[in-house]
This record gives C-alpha cells, sequence and structure tokens, in this order.
C-alpha cells in the first residue's frame, strides 16, 4: 500500500516529487485496475498536468487521490453508479473535492461506488480474493487503497459504507464526526446520517489526511496523547459477530493490554438499541426523499434492492419518522455520559470476514454509531486465512482527535509492522 | 391574490379545473409579469400540458405553483441568481419539487432569486411600489405570490428570506422547522441554517399547502385550537424596528386582546443574544465552504457582496466556527423553556417596510429564529401608507401546527376580510 504521511514526508525532503507520485499510483493501476476495478473514471493525464504545475509543497504535498463517485466532480463525470447518470457532468465540485485539491491532492480518478451509495454491488473486486465483496458502498476507494493505486480516497457512509469495506479490504479509515466535512454536492441518500470519509493505508494516514483537508488540528502521528483506557463493547443488539470479529477484538484487547492500556467492558442503556433500530427507518425514510425523482419518476432504471428499500421507505408514516428522529436525539444524549470512564469505544467493523460478491456485507455494527455522528476509525489488525478483519475505534461526538489517536496507539500495539 | 386554499376547494366543487387554473395564472403574468419580473423561467405550455392530463383530484389540486430558482428541476434550467449558471440544466428534481407535484401542483415556472440566495439585489419588483425592493432572498415567490401570478410559491430562508420578504410584499408565509422539509436538490448555502418555506395569499392557505406537500396534519382552516397564548418579544439584541414595524406588532397585540386572548411580554435569557451574533459566523462560514467552487475557482463571476462575505467566511477560524455551533445548540435547549408559559411568541418580521432597490433589506429579526430552526409565520396584518408590515409568530421546534394555528387565529382578528 502507499503510506499518505511517509510519501507526503519523502516529497518534503525532496527525496519525490508530486509528478512521481503520480507515476506511481499510474504504473499501480496499469497492473491492478483491470482486475480490481476500483475506477469509475480516471484521469492520470489530467492528474499529471496538475503535479507538474504545482507548486505549493505542503499539507497533502501533492498526493494522489481517489473520489468516490456520488462525489460532484467538475472536470470529471459523476455517475454515482446508476446507469441514470452514465456520463453525468455537474458543473461544480463538491466542497470536499475543493477542500482536497487546495489542501494539495491530486484527483485522479472517480472511485466505483454501488449505486447511489446503497447496497447494489460495484464491479469491483476485493484485493485480498476477487472472489469476495470489497465492501460497500465506498468499494472502488477501499479496494483501491488496498491494492495500492492511490494512497487515500474519499468515501461516505450512511449505514457502514466507510467502516466496514475498510475492514473487509485490510485499510485503515475514518468516519469523522457528523458534519465535520461538508456535503455540499454529494448526493445523498439520508441527510441526517450522511457522512463523509476517508481511507489510507494505516491510522496515521487517514488522520494525516484528514487534517491536511480539513484545516483541524487531527494529525496524530509522533504525539504523545498518553494510554487511552478503551470501553469494550459487542453491541449485543446488532447480533453476534462471526469468529473471525471475535478474534480481532480479543487480539486487540491483548495488544491494549499488553502495552499497559486499559480495557473496560462497557454496559450499553437501553436507548442505544431503540436507536440501533431506528437507523432503518431513517435510512428509508430520508432515501426515498433524497432520491423521489429517481424513484417516483425513472423506477425502472433502479435495482430490485433500491426500489425495495426506497418503497419501504415511502410506505413509513411521517409520525413513525418523526419517533424514529427523537429516539436518535435522546439517544446521542445518552451517549454522552458513555464517555464517563473510558476515552474511546472498541467494538467490531464488521459481523465477518468480506463475503462472497453478491452483497456487500451487512453494516449492522456501523448503523448506530453513524446514527449517533460519533467518529469512528477502523484499525486494520487482524487477518482470518487470507482476509482482514478490522476492529473500530470510536469517540465522542466531536472528539475526533481522541478517536484517531486511540486508535493510532493501538494499531502500532497491535501491528508494529504499521510502523505508526 | 390568488387564494390558495378557495381556488382548491372550488376545483374540488366542480366550479373551476387545473387548466383554468392556469389560465387564470396565465392572464395574471401576461399583465403584472413584464412589470414585477417574478420569474427566471416560466414554461406556462408545460403548466397547460400537465393540467390537461391530470386526474387525481386531491391535494393541491393543479395549483400552479412557482420554485425558487436555487431548487433543481429537471423539465426547468435552474440558475440560482448567478451568470455561471445561465441555461444549467439539472438531471433531477429536488425532492421538495416531486412532493409539490405529486400532491398535485402545477409548477408554472422558476421564480427569480438573489444570486445563490444571499444578498445581491434579483431584478424582481416589489408589486405594492416599483422603487420599493420586494425583498430577498425568495424575491420572485414573494412578490409573484402578492401579484396574483400564482397562488403558492417555494422559496428558501437561511437568514430571513422567507418572512422578510412576505413581511414586504404583504404576503403570508411559512418557515417550518428546520428539516421539516427536504433539502436534497437545493443548492445549500448554508446547510446548518438553509430551510424550505411557502409562500401564499393568507396563512390558511400555506397551512393548506404546506399539509398537502408535506403530508402532515398542518391544514388549520376550520378547525379551533382554542384561544392562543402570546409571548410578546422585541428580540433587543437584534437593534430597533422602524415606527411602522412597532405599529404592526402594536396592532397585532391589540387584535389579540380585543378577541380575548393572552399576550404576555417574554424576557429572554443571554444565551439567545449570543446565539443571534452566532448566525453570522456560521452563515459565512459555511457559505465559504458550500460555494467552495464558485467561491475559489470562479470569484470573478460572484457579485462583491458575495464575495465579501464568502472571503469572510473563508477566514474564520475553525474553532470559532466550532463555539458558534456550540453557542447554537445550547441556545436551541435554552428555548424549550420559552414555551412553557406561551403557545407562540410574537415579533417583527422585518425592521422597517421595504426599503429601496439597492438591497433586499435586513433580516436581523429573522435570523435567530433561522438558527434556532424554530417554525415561523409571517402574518400580514398592516399597512404603513402604500406599505404591507407584517407580525411574526413562531413556534416550538416541531411544533408547525401550533405556529400555523396561532398565526391563522391572529389573522383572522386582525384582518377580518382575509375571511380565514
Amino acid at each position: 500500500m502507499m503510506r499518505a504521511r511517509d510519501l507526503a514526508e519523502a516529497v518534503d525532503a525532496g527525496d519525490l516529487t508530486p509528478a512521481a507520485l503520480v507515476e506511481l499510483a499510474a504504473e499501480r493501476i496499469t497492473t491492478f485496475e483491470p482486475d480490481i476495478r476500483a475506477f469509475a473514471h480516471l484521469d492520470l493525464d489530467a492528474a499529471r498536468l496538475r503535479a507538474a504545475r504545482m507548486t505549493t509543497r505542503e499539507g497533502l504535498f501533492g498526493l494522489p487521490i481517489g473520489v468516490k463517485d456520488i462525489i460532484e466532480t467538475a472536470a470529471m463525470p459523476t455517475g454515482h453508479g446508476s446507469p441514470l447518470y452514465t456520463g453525468h457532468q455537474p458543473k461544480a465540485d463538491a466542497a470536499i473535492v475543493v477542500m482536497a485539491e487546495d489542501a494539495g491532492g491530486i484527483l485522479i480518478g472517480k472511485t466505483a461506488t454501488t449505486e447511489f451509495a446503497y447496497l447494489e454491488p460495484a464491479p469491483t473486486r476485493n484485493p485480498h480474493d476477487p472472489a469476495r465483496t470489497p465492501g460497500g458502498s465506498s468499494a472502488g476507494s477501499a479496494a483501491g487503497v488496498a491494492a495500492g493505486l492511490m494512497p487515500l480516497a474519499l468515501g461516505t457512509q450512511t449505514g457502514g459504507s466507510v467502516i466496514r469495506p475498510a475492514s473487509f479490504c485490510g485499510v485503515a479509515a475514518v468516519k469523522p464526526s457528523y458534519r465535520l466535512l461538508p456535503m455540499a454536492g454529494v448526493k445523498p441518500f439520508a441527510p441526517l446520517l450522511d457522512t463523509l470519509g476517508l481511507f489510507g493505508a494505516r491510522v496515521v494516514d487517514v488522520a494525516f489526511g484528514l487534517a491536511a483537508i480539513s484545516g483541524r488540528p487531527l494529525d496524530v502521528a509522533g504525539q504523545d496523547f498518553g494510554t487511552p483506557t478503551f470501553g469494550v463493547t459487542r453491541l449485543p443488539f446488532a447480533g453476534a459477530a462471526a469468529p473471525e470479529s471475535e478474534a480481532a477484538l480479543l487480539a486487540a484487547i491483548r495488544a491494549i493490554e499488553a502495552a499497559g492500556g486499559r480495557v473496560v467492558e462497557l454496559g450499553l442503556p437501553p436507548i442505544l438499541a431503540e436507536a440501533h433500530a431506528a437507523h432503518q427507518i431513517i435510512n428509508n425514510y430520508e432515501g426515498a426523499l433524497a432520491l423521489a425523482y429517481e424513484h417516483r419518476r425513472r423506477r425502472e432504471s433502479l435495482s430490485p434492492i433500491l426500489l425495495a428499500a426506497l418503497d419501504a421507505g415511502a410506505a413509513i408514516p411521517v409520525a413513525e419518522f418523526d419517533a424514529a428522529r427523537s429516539r436518535a436525539n435522546r439517544a446521542r444524549k445518552a451517549t454522552q455520559d458513555l464517555f464517563a470512564a473510558v476515552d474511546v469505544l472498541l467494538t467490531y467493523s464488521a459481523p465477518g470476514a468480506a463475503p462472497g460478491p453478491e452483497t456487500t456485507g451487512d453494516a449492522r455494527f456501523n448503523k448506530l454509531v453513524t446514527l449517533l455522528g460519533l467518529p469512528a476509525v477502523n484499525v486494520p489488525l487482524h487477518r482470518h486465512e487470507s482476509l482482514p478483519v478490522g476492529v473500530q475505534v470510536i469517540g465522542r461526538f466531536g472528539d475526533d482527535l481522541r478517536a484517531l489517536a486511540a486508535a493510532a496507539w493501538l494499531e502500532a500495539r497491535a501491528c508494529p509492522a504499521a510502523g505508526s
């Protein structure tokens, strides 16, 4: 994989140039993209041009970036993973694209997404096993970073579309606090849930990238935040995890305790189980509105799985939606007490290793965190046979720094090879 | 003016048809639009076609609707009030457009907006005095309804862009609770503030329209909600109002007391003054992000007033924005106590009657309400010489019904000619 932070340092030191970074990506893409199919659109010539013209040497230092194809770009088409938008050319860049480019990133292409970031699988394959899904909906961003096609890639999460594919593909990822990153120009699915996120090789890489793009002090590398206390929960209302996810969690706990960190088992208030159940109501109800045009005017062009969700959403009475929102609000308030005695929560990133390509996996260990708006990080610290399995570190709302710091601390202890 | 509720009843009774409604609008438009300039784009032929094909007789019963030109439409261009988007044709309708059409509304055109719904005046003139502004940013929607070009029109409010033009143009308008109406497909300016709203002749008309479009039980006509208690506040931290606005407020108070309603003077907690001051920080900071592409890549095409706001927004440190959000959140919590002893608040809709066309007026009596997300209604109950002046009725968050009911109650007592 391409390590964003190390590559940026190499550019800073004069050992690499933005142009060389783009060629590095281009070579990897030539070799692996025909199998991985991470990109919906690729424009290496534009990236070369931009690299040649780059004058500032700061922020992302010319790092190649992939952008999920529900994020609008003025210089590349934006297909939303749907035949309805094939070749669609937006007039403007999404805010996050302008921010990433102005931070010194070089956009190399649009990464494959499931249809409107829902569940219909993208053509992308898992780099660890072509017979497995890379996860969804940010399939191309997760698989592309895992295959070393680029060091950083933007995705979005409405259920578990950042943390789950990161776990399946063995990369780090951060889903920041709700609204830390601006959604203008990102095709909405469920605005109360939709959250931008970032993929990279290691936790320190996504922290570095998020800091540069957002302008917030989130770069955790080389700093001492003390030894974190982890509150473990298995989110019992979400169902059981497969043995490999339990093994990943136990490996994380062992690594924490071996390094002198504290791990406490955390009980969750009942309102969190209610909020977990509310996610699907909000997701489907809002989806049927955000995609009202596609759903009511172009339904023949939608996949059966999306159509079923939108039909279900359109049938939800408004009072049921309002009640679900109330439950979510009560749960957000209850969440604040959870962090009284712990720095972060620790749980599964996904129910198991990547399943076959007919699904994109299950978001049941991610939905609640998305609904609560808490920052979450996937730490890719375990393998089950050839397949990666991550764990999820979750922070207090607005405390993305502590979530990233604790995740980086864990990664350094659990996978010394990460070198972070 | 065209009274939405009465016209819908006439269609229901068989005395009018959707086709006749469109011709009624077309005649008024032929006569008045050359002077008013309410429309950025007009398509009466499409409206005629739709009216001729309409089969359902319910909801809006074929009422012609204008849609503010920052709201995307698949069948009409969407210019955002900016030369950057002249002739821009979106691929899809915004959610609210699909909802309005599926509720039986007939879209007749896109109404003129200030540039990206900010402060650069639109070409629209005030029907009550062509030398006065209709207000902004929803200029064409307010002026068009006031001139009787259509019975209902959609607008948006980020500062005071629904309530203020309604006051200046002498029409009713509702800015519902934050997020009651979906923003998908509406060009964002400040997503924490942006709120869709609706203009109509009387309060009962906007309540009728909002109920039909949203599918929520908000149609207040003919129901007895009891005699409301109004909590009067002059929002002292927003500065003084001109005599005509004070006269409108006093007229409202007299009408309430004459009808046996209760009016209590309300003190506001200091956090509301802090939140009032936070509005501009959030507005400018988010504006510089939501319009990042236009601001950073096309700045030569922006008006000086917008450019100044976005430059100011881009210079706000992220910690200052976070602090402003915190103040807004604390103020939202404090707001809940305000309604312990009153049903609704009553205050100015605008600092005075419509000023000259070089500005769009001042939103200082609207900003706080927008930031708090509270439902607000303009009641057009007063005249100062030839110019209308409204008052603002504000409800508890999520209690749009009570805000509309109290506003309709007041309107019926203060202006019996409204016949509501």
